[in-house]
């Protein structure tokens, strides 16, 4: 059978913040069975994963997009993969059979034809929402495990802080250090998502960046003891503000840096006199590099989200055309928690 | 016995370039003799470490002087502490006995009272010239071996950039990457000392960074496969060139600054989208840090001096009233190899 398949792409390259008038819903004839010979799967999407690092393979060149696979640069007017949840509708892949439930890299699009060599993977949803293997069970809650266990190696009791807090990784890294016996401080940009880690999500204090004019007197009067690990997930000034405020062999996690994605004249300049005289360490990773606690990560949260003692905070939106929307709307903070596209149901 | 102590001070905070107007030379009386019922150890001067950090402590204010002990902020007028080898010429503590030789805390003066509590121990010269424990068997050295065994865990065969590589610690950490089996280009600031590292001390490579217009191509011409380990002396564009053109999981060690020193306004700020996509880690240090492995690079040290595997690189002004201009001359570069004053015979 051959359908319409609907899909959105960039029209240009994007450099600086994303506008709707980048964006395209093309449409492109597709067969629903795997080419003869191939090992191809044909997937239905169902969710997809809004993410965004996205936007640094859609700039016009990015020294990110030669440093590992995920992240190679899009070509304007081609389909562009992303990690979500579908369901196999032909499959050339002895590992798939018609109608199983997948998680990996597929599209933007109504319909994904996922390759040979493709992450794919059978979804067992573990009695969850399919939604949480994109979230708090996928690559964000690996992000925020392994940037949090592996990168900062905590210690109980030691003062955490996180930012962009009540994004889809800065949730999740600031419920497994309080979880863990760490104090921990989130900073968002509304009183709505300060509300949300104070009350719903046991931060110990949070607060809305955007109501201070001096970031360090901020983070002064929050750790008044100083800080021993920053999550960074924004960069610039507040990195800058992070380290002032760092104590003796403080650790900075940079899990991300949006707030200079779309600047490219916006940079983190850390005071590298306290870097020195603090032995502080400033390291950057990737969740992929945690493949190895992978298991150990689903068994921890898995067993919290039974208990009760972490929460999945999603932001869905319906509808494969709402993705530049929802897209752009990740670097006006508009999402909270993970933010996610549903593009059909099952 | 009483006599008339010559020291060098401040006159002023140092903010900025020092100059020799920031300098003076007092004279205070002193006695030859430990106070009564104290643990005085008194100490007739020899030779004197000229250090970038001490610059530091004569800022009217930095971050750094809240740090650790020996950073503390120096008090215009008063005497000024730093490492040094010298002669013990009357002890209160019975650790010490006339005429000891001894290294640790003295003074940019003539003669030393060392209090209980500072850091001061007898010197063995184990057959090297006195000034070598201040430099290749001193904290210069323990900075470059710490620096790069412990906190760069360096491979065999992994390509090292090192800058400032003729200064007191590049110059060590160099040959210690060489002899580890490492690939090692170096930068200075003219062409004698590029021969030196080249010709000398064993680099694969050197240039003059002052000759080149763009640092970041200049390092691409080095290193065209990558940088995998940078030893970061200056901070500042140097180090925003070496994470440009660092491969994955490279890591820069930060064993100083010296660039940022004498302009506040000056920073590092290396591109996070590199650091995140490359894992790189930048992490600070200090010599201090590695007493735990003292042992072993006082043994691997010496064993490779003795060998001729090691050279010690020494630039030794006579008389205390030069400390300034010593001092001084760190920070334009005159200096090549560890900076001493020999402020008396013993």
């Amino acid at each position: 059978m051959e359908v319409s398949n609907r899909y959105i792409t960039i029209k240009t390259h994007v450099d600086g913040a994303p506008k709707e008038s980048h964006f395209e819903l093309k449409t492109a004839a597709l067969l629903l069975s795997a080419e003869s010979g191939s090992n191809d799967v044909i997937v239905k999407n169902l969710y997809v994963s809004i993410d965004p690092y996205q936007i640094n393979r859609m700039k016009s060149q990015s020294s990110s997009q030669k440093a590992i696979s995920f992240s190679v640069g899009i070509t304007p007017g081609e389909i562009i993969d992303a990690y979500g949840v579908g369901k196999v509708v032909a499959s050339g892949n002895p590992r798939f059979e018609k109608d199983d439930l997948v998680v990996g890299v597929i599209t933007w699009g109504e319909y994904s034809v996922v390759k040979e060599g493709t992450i794919l993977n059978k979804l067992d949803p573990m009695g969850f929402p399919q939604t949480y293997h994109l979230g708090v069970l996928g690559f964000s809650g690996l992000s925020a495990y392994g940037g949090f266990f592996e990168v900062c190696k905590p210690k109980k009791g030691e003062k955490v802080f996180v930012s962009a807090a009540s994004g889809s990784v800065g949730n999740l890294d600031g419920q497994y250090a309080k979880l863990f016996g760490c104090y921990v401080v989130g900073c968002a940009g509304s009183k709505q998502k300060v509300e949300l880690l104070k009350e719903k999500l046991g931060f110990d204090d949070a607060f809305n960046y955007k109501e201070e004019t001096d970031l360090k007197s901020a983070l002064k009067r929050y750790f008044p003891n100083g800080i021993d690990i920053y999550f960074d997930n924004v960069g610039a000034e507040m990195q800058e503000a992070a380290v002032a405020n760092m104590n003796a062999f403080g650790r900075v996690a940079v899990c991300g840096v949006i707030s200079e994605y779309t600047d490219a004249g916006k940079r983190a300049a850390p005071e590298m006199l306290d870097v020195v005289y603090k032995r502080i360490t400033i390291r950057g990773f990737l969740a992929a590099d945690f493949m190895n606690v992978f298991a150990d990560f689903i068994s921890t949260t898995s067993d919290h989200l039974r208990t009760g003692n972490m929460q999945a905070v999603e932001d869905i939106t319906p509808g494969l055309e709402n993705i530049p929307s929802a897209f752009i709307g990740l670097f006006r903070g508009d999402n909270i928690g993970k933010k996610i596209v549903k593009i059909a149901d099952e």
